[in-house]
């Protein structure tokens, strides 16, 4: 048996933990929003059933339209896929043979892809030291000599944000070494809308983001995701891509996510609130979390606790996340192991921003564990 | 404005022909089964709802077990896919520059897949004078060059099928050379289950088979397909595959779907009247009719009637298709184009096989074409 390499997997996690027969009653392991979907969704799903008996349009007008229009931009710059999934490998299939930077630790499917279409690449870390900072001078002094560089903004696993000026800097150097630049945008609908780059794409021809609609909107089943991008962009793209990936429910659905504007500002609302109650209790508990600004963050131990606690001064920091995990587990509580991040490799724990009731338990199962009692 | 790529597009067809303000009241240019989605399809789909709020099964083991189990086969010789499209794509992944035959004319999106994963590619062409018969000789002779061959049985768009005994040779002479042989039998439930190649597999490690579940269950906006292959073939393909490309609403309903035995054979029957009953009427009015074996066939004039009809005689058989094709849709009858097959470029029309009463009216639309009543 091995450690799933994605969240929300509960089935397998404790197929790997046979002898603790507690069930997962909150999973945390999986980033999607807990007040969705939108009311009036399933209303939407069961009339769409009509469409099933009949191939999705392959251009997807109808959704490609809603989608622009969300974004505030042409069609012509809009690539539907499934899921934020399809999104990654059909913009790296641009790519192949060429030479790719990845922001490490990230979402582990930019790999995956650059392997898929025999991209080479080279890993530059995020300071684990520094609250996860990006490296930005290291990468532009690279620029030269790569094709693309993918940036993960808001930043899966760490939950972290790279300053908008951070990214002028590295678009306008980019522009200089003909790289283009990806940014994987499928959480920014958690944030303020200013945080997300759309209005940047008039300016730079040679960025492309990404986007989807399932983590915000709690759909991740049906799988919708999109490119943005110029219009050679989002054609060369297109002219590849394998037809009627997007299924005909997603399609059917996507004009009525999108006008869930009162939804949106819900959440929004709910995730200002629930990261400072996280913030304050897990400070309070003395846990080293990352100042995180989507739906999730990571975890761990404090370098102070671990100095002031002489039972754990012995224990490294991947066994005492691993002991983390299990206790949680044994309460019922799924965290997201990080086995498999480069440049984390187990020293931390995923945990995605629940209801508040979900939240509180996590903060008493994390006072237990403190307390030493599980 | 250009002719759609595929069937199923009524609108983009009207908007061809602004002039004509008919609605299509019959749709035979999308081969899906008229007696589907089967019974109790709803219900299953409007409780998977809830499936809608988690991820995909990554692993997708509950689908593919049921696969398998249909199938025949271990599940190790089976990958899922976003419906035979992506199982296309994926198995020409595999061969990423190298040599591929596709027998023409064909489902367009063999050469696309090859265009995308930069393969080379030459047609053999089936014989348009003999029934669209299988060029054989000319296949094998080509294996020793060729690292892939593309079949299509039964083949779209013509509706013929391969005799085993071909089959056969051609798979026994492609061990030799180390060719593999796709065979994408995405239409073979709509035949005798003993025409599947499944128990060829056990044989022949170079022998992979894409299926579709979305023609017989007519579930097209769903996406459900399959490749089954050796498990060394599967294992590769798993490793480039876009995560999650099947959604769970797909997933879901294909143990369901599987089960529907009883509607398989419901649907057979219906296909063996109705073949039949198209098979006399176009005989009788003078059409070349493709030996068709799966729920759609090749229309053609025939030469026999073009020779004894004077008005008929001076027109080629593209313009004599085209007038066709418009006298049928100003009844509100829409067939399938066949402008962008090579080996036909027009000079056919598509249609589907339908209920009885369409499939009546389509009848009376071509008795009067030939009455020049239109």
């Amino acid at each position: 048996m091995e450690w799933p390499n994605h969240g929300g997997q509960p089935a397998q996690i404790q197929a790997l933990f046979p002898d603790k027969q507690t069930d997962v009653h909150i999973d945390f392991s999986a980033n999607i929003n807990p007040l969705g979907p939108p009311p009036g969704t399933k209303e939407v799903y069961e009339q769409a059933f009509e469409k099933v008996v009949t191939y999705p349009d392959p251009n997807y007008d109808k959704a490609i339209e809603a989608v622009a229009a969300d974004a505030g931009v042409d069609a012509s710059h809009v690539c539907l896929t499934n899921g934020g999934a399809e999104a990654i490998f059909n913009v790296l299939a641009m790519f192949k043979g060429k030479k790719a930077t990845i922001i490490q630790p990230t979402f582990s499917e930019y790999e995956r892809a650059c392997q898929a279409y025999q991209l080479t690449y080279t890993y530059s870390f995020l300071d684990s030291h520094a609250h996860f900072s990006f490296p930005l001078e290291e990468v532009v002094s690279q620029l030269q000599e790569v094709d693309v560089v993918l940036v993960c903004r808001p930043n899966n696993p760490t939950g972290t944000l790279i300053p908008q000026h951070q990214m002028d800097t590295l678009i306008q150097a980019a522009s200089k070494t003909q790289t283009t630049i990806v940014v994987d945008e499928a959480f920014i609908d958690f944030l303020p809308k200013e945080e997300a780059l759309t209005a940047w794409l008039k300016r730079h021809s040679h960025l492309i983001l990404l986007r989807s609609m399932t983590k915000i909107f709690s759909v991740p089943g049906l799988r919708m995701g999109y490119i943005l991008g110029s219009p050679e962009i989002i054609q060369s793209i297109k002219s590849q891509q394998i037809p009627w990936t997007v299924n005909a429910i997603a399609a059917e659905l996507i004009p009525f996510l999108l006008q869930q504007h009162t939804f949106i500002a819900r959440t929004r609302q709910w995730l200002a609130e629930e990261r400072a109650y996280l913030q304050t209790k897990l400070e309070a508990l003395a846990f080293d979390v990352t100042p995180f600004h989507p739906n999730f963050f990571l975890l761990r131990e404090s370098q102070a606790y671990q100095e002031i606690s002489p039972s754990l001064a012995h224990r490294n920091e991947h066994h005492l996340m691993m002991d983390l995990f299990e206790s949680l587990l044994s309460q019922g509580i799924l965290a997201r192991h990080t086995h498999y991040f480069p440049g984390i490799k187990g020293r931390a724990l995923r945990f995605a921003v629940s209801e508040r009731s979900n939240n509180v338990a996590l903060i008493h199962a994390l006072e237990k564990w403190r307390r030493h009692e599980w």
